[in-house]
């Protein structure tokens, strides 16, 4: 160990690191590669990173501490991670509730049947030997072996790509599989291997990938992991402000979301048994900002009013650009996005979901950290799109007992004759609340009028209590859960919702107004995602969530984005279909309607009357 | 220091660096950036990289010390830098005719005068500043003003350009110089930055360069530095040999150009006042092996019969991808080669000295490490080319006395009634032999009958003396040399040249045959290169180097290879020429050609009857 640095040791993880003096223990644990959840970016006013100091040297505590901790939790050496400076070498134990991983992560959408027309295209080629009186170089002779044997004319490649071909050529006796991608040779390959793609949906919580076969379209694997950038903010407002406030913010973020690529990539390959040489494409959708901090793009002004991109077209990058291994002239293609937040993923959701081809009129919403909403009405061409600013609380966060979908999660709640009854992730015992269960919760205080219409907890309510902050309902109480401690939802948690379910029904109502649309106009409600995927269609449109739209209207379609993301990824149509629908969807800006602030304010009340 | 290293103290260069133990001196010069001469490549086997021991310890001589350094040499500290390990701290002085630097770099060719039209050109544009109606994303403002001004259709970008684009648009208040290439946005500057261009002559071992207003084609600035790869090999052979003993050597080898390109680049910039960004297209030739090596294309077919490149066409490569410095997305053009060694500057040299557009028969010989020979028969649509490996002996290696033309050597030498009259390089004392001056004493032997025809010295004639292997000629005695030593041709320095100008001399010779060509149907001989524009026309001629034709169709034109890189840069035309050029040159590998070695041995014979 350096002088003037100090290890750090992470537990039950048992992860090690060495870190400069005074770091943060939030520092040290980005360092570690550990998930510690930050929704705020380490500004102390989250509270979710918290960590037990086993042992060793650190700050003394802060107001920040002070704020989410007790002065019990304080004395037995609980602290803020991203409050806590380190003063000597320290042990700290990171309760799973403060980690980012283990969580259920939807990556299946519901399977689309397409016409497969992939970007590019694997062709088998022979050619012979060079000899004294055929000198041709190596890739001119692949050159003329393809124009002769398939037609292909005016073909080219890069040193990257001609230099892996020398070797493989004189190995495989120039027997060789050719990658060609319009006029450009992309990859070589031996013989019979297939060509294969990657398709992504970079959310700003989890990453979706997908093994795709280029040729017949078929999946080979999926995998979920959590986008890494969590540690430096849970929403994209904190994670573009950590890269204003850092010079190499930039290239930081970009960099955790490269390798979680690269190591989901490496992961789903291994096990489908397939070469990185023949992944020849990936395919990549993701809102606004996440593209834009993936590809290292400008970000300020997307953060500040107008709220512009730096780029809104489709891109096409080289996989090295991004340090992805893939094979060696291999692309990524970025869909296009509509403009300010509304990205390439809400882009691939429409398609997805096939939502541009509804003949009667349709809204599409995909619950999120953002949520983005996209309406179509019959016999108008362009569609429009907004995009609110929901928040994490749906996700868990800025909600006291709020968690991510992972096991002991309680994902749904009903208030019957016997109390409460609870189901929870794995069956396990209740550790807190993920997002269909705080919904459920709501809805059924809604329901037992333990709240009012304004969302106020009846003090004199059955299960209502008092704690030092004011009211709050017992969920299940400390005997009961996993933690030892009450699950409550607390007043303030209340209103948390309220401005989230607000936004995301004022986005709705917003849409609705601009587009001249009535609400018995829309035949049709597509709720994609995750989150809205596992969500209690009923509870959702009984605290005003959604709609009061009938219940037959709404389709729960999964991840959409990611079946988008595949279908461009296969098929060049696609893309096409994509760039038309990003330059015939119009954006609202929804803070700048007419009436945005008062209709915000109504719809964080609840419903008057109960369907 | 760390443990197990030694520090180096190189003087008196005065640089000083940390090796590990038991590195060798040629490891250490290396690392210290300082161009020792090696021939061989660190083989032992070519003598040029004696340096003197002033103090600490160092490996015992081994027989390659012994076969290129007397006793008394190796007991002064003298000894060669590739066998010498490293025991301790040493200090070390290195000779200046070890040196690779501080030379005499052709740069200059006939300038030629051409219609510009630059593969990329510059569009300045305003736009209006973005707002809550106007939300277009930056590159979207861009490319519409940019449609909408110059009716300019369908531009994109990639990442690394955008990236530039958001802040500088703010800085600029939205009036930008946009350079377009084709479709492509491959940078942005702020109003009234001219695009400017870098054409590069990579040779083995001099790299002339020179800096170019894209606009109206001026020369703002021209540079010559030495290859650093010399340090791996003079020939390319050696060089070639490296990267294939050496696991990292293809990278290393690529490294050291890209970096002595980017100081030049920096250099010529600087000195014209232009900034980075507006340098937004290179253009580079050199032969294959020096363009396979600058792209990290395999090597080790092009080193074996039958001699194949990886790759001949045309190439655009982002500059970033070789590590150059100029405008985010600027590319650098290599022109196609031909085959075998007949690379890319055979191209340039064609189309710099328009050779292809001579009415008459006119032969074209680049001379170098390797010499590069073109034909061209009047009425024949085709050129016909060959690469002789003449090897460097007219650069001065592998000739006892031999040096490059740097300050001392001499050039031109005249045996007449006071004996040996030389000319040096800036009127220096004499300190060796440079290419001219080596072909005019071997003309002079020869025309004073100091050797026969075979080439070997006279031992009954003046100035011959017997050394410690055989005899040798006296050019410089001891008393007026500038080393202290005599300045001497020996025997095996004559049959070194015997070797070299027999190879050039079967090079054309063949070709003549090869294309039924008489020698009087040749109306002109285009002599080009360095060495070639320095050459006694008289002494080549008298040697039997160049043909026996009327010295009044000689025409020497310097650096042509430069001239027709700087052309293919401005010129869009001058490059679709180059591929034409390379298209229909046929290329003739001599060594197969029916008769060579017969034709070899009988052009090493000096000719009987003086012209």
């Amino acid at each position: 160990m350096g002088a003037g640095t100090f290890e750090i040791d992470f537990e039950p993880i048992g992860k090690r690191v060495e870190v400069e003096r005074d770091s943060t223990l939030l520092d040290a644990a980005r360092q570690a590669g550990i998930g510690l959840a930050s929704v705020c970016g380490g500004e102390g006013t989250c509270g979710r990173c918290r960590v037990m100091i086993m042992s060793g040297d650190v700050s003394a505590p802060v107001d920040a501490d002070r704020r989410f901790l007790s002065q019990l939790e304080l004395s037995s050496g609980q602290r803020l991670a991203c409050r806590c400076h380190l003063h000597s070498d320290v042990k700290v134990q990171v309760p799973k509730a403060s980690l980012v991983t283990d969580q259920r992560l939807q990556v299946e959408g519901a399977s689309r049947r397409m016409q497969v027309e992939a970007a590019v295209r694997a062709f088998e080629v022979e050619m012979p030997t060079p000899t004294l009186s055929d000198l041709r170089s190596d890739l001119e002779r692949v050159i003329d072996a393809l124009e002769t044997a398939y037609g292909l004319r005016k073909l080219f490649a890069e040193p990257a790509v001609i230099r892996s071909l020398s070797p493989l050529a004189r190995r495989a006796e120039w027997k060789l599989t050719v990658y060609v991608r319009g006029r450009e040779i992309v990859g070589f390959e031996a013989f019979g291997r297939k060509p294969m793609g990657f398709a992504v949906d970079l959310g700003t919580t989890k990453i979706a990938g997908y093994l795709v076969d280029l040729e017949t379209g078929e999946e080979l694997g999926a995998a979920g992991v959590m986008n890494p950038q969590i540690g430096y903010g849970e929403d994209v407002i904190s994670r573009v402000s950590y890269v204003s406030r850092n010079e190499n913010g930039g290239r930081e973020l970009a960099h955790v979301v490269h390798e979680a690529l690269n190591t989901m990539l490496g992961t789903l390959a291994e096990d489908a048994g397939v070469a990185r040489d023949q992944i020849v494409e990936a395919c990549l959708v993701g809102n606004t900002a996440m593209t834009h901090l993936l590809l290292e793009l400008p970000v300020k002004q997307l953060a500040t009013a107008p709220f512009v991109a730096a780029a809104s077209a489709a891109l096409d990058i080289k996989a090295r650009d991004l340090d992805l291994d893939l094979a060696a002239g291999a692309y990524v293609y970025i869909l296009p996005c509509v403009g300010g937040f509304v990205g390439a993923d809400h882009v691939a959701m429409i398609i997805g979901s096939d939502l541009d081809r509804r003949p009667h009129g349709v809204i599409g919403v995909d619950i999120g950290t953002n949520t983005e909403i996209a309406l179509l009405r019959p016999g108008v061409e362009h569609l429009t799109s907004a995009s609110c600013a929901s928040g994490p609380a749906f996700e868990g966060a800025h909600i006291r007992d709020g968690m991510r979908a992972s096991t002991g999660a309680i994902e749904a709640v009903r208030i019957g004759a016997n109390g409460v009854e609870i189901k929870t992730i794995g069956n396990a015992p209740p550790v807190g609340l993920c997002g269909s269960g705080i919904v459920d919760v709501v809805a059924e205080l809604h329901r037992h009028h333990i709240i009012d219409q304004r969302g106020r907890l009846i003090r004199e309510a059955a299960g209502v209590c008092k704690n030092a902050h004011g009211y709050e309902f017992v969920i299940v109480p400390a005997e009961s859960s996993g933690t030892g401690r009450d699950i409550v939802m607390t007043q303030h948690d209340i209103n948390e919702i309220q401005l989230a379910k607000g936004a995301i029904a004022t986005g709705l109502e917003t849409l609705l107004i601009a587009t001249h649309t009535e609400p018995d106009q829309i035949e049709e409600v597509i709720v994609a995602g995750a989150f809205g995927s596992y969500l209690n269609l009923e509870s959702a449109l009984a605290i005003g969530l959604l709609p009061r739209l009938p219940k037959a209207k709404y389709v729960q379609v999964g991840n959409a984005a990611g079946v988008g993301a595949k279908m461009a990824l296969l098929s060049l149509k696609e893309r096409r279909r994509a760039q038309k629908v990003a330059g015939r969807t119009g954006y609202i800006e929804l803070t700048m309607f007419p009436g945005f602030n008062r209709r915000f304010a109504l719809s964080m009340l609840f419903p008057k009357d109960q369907s």
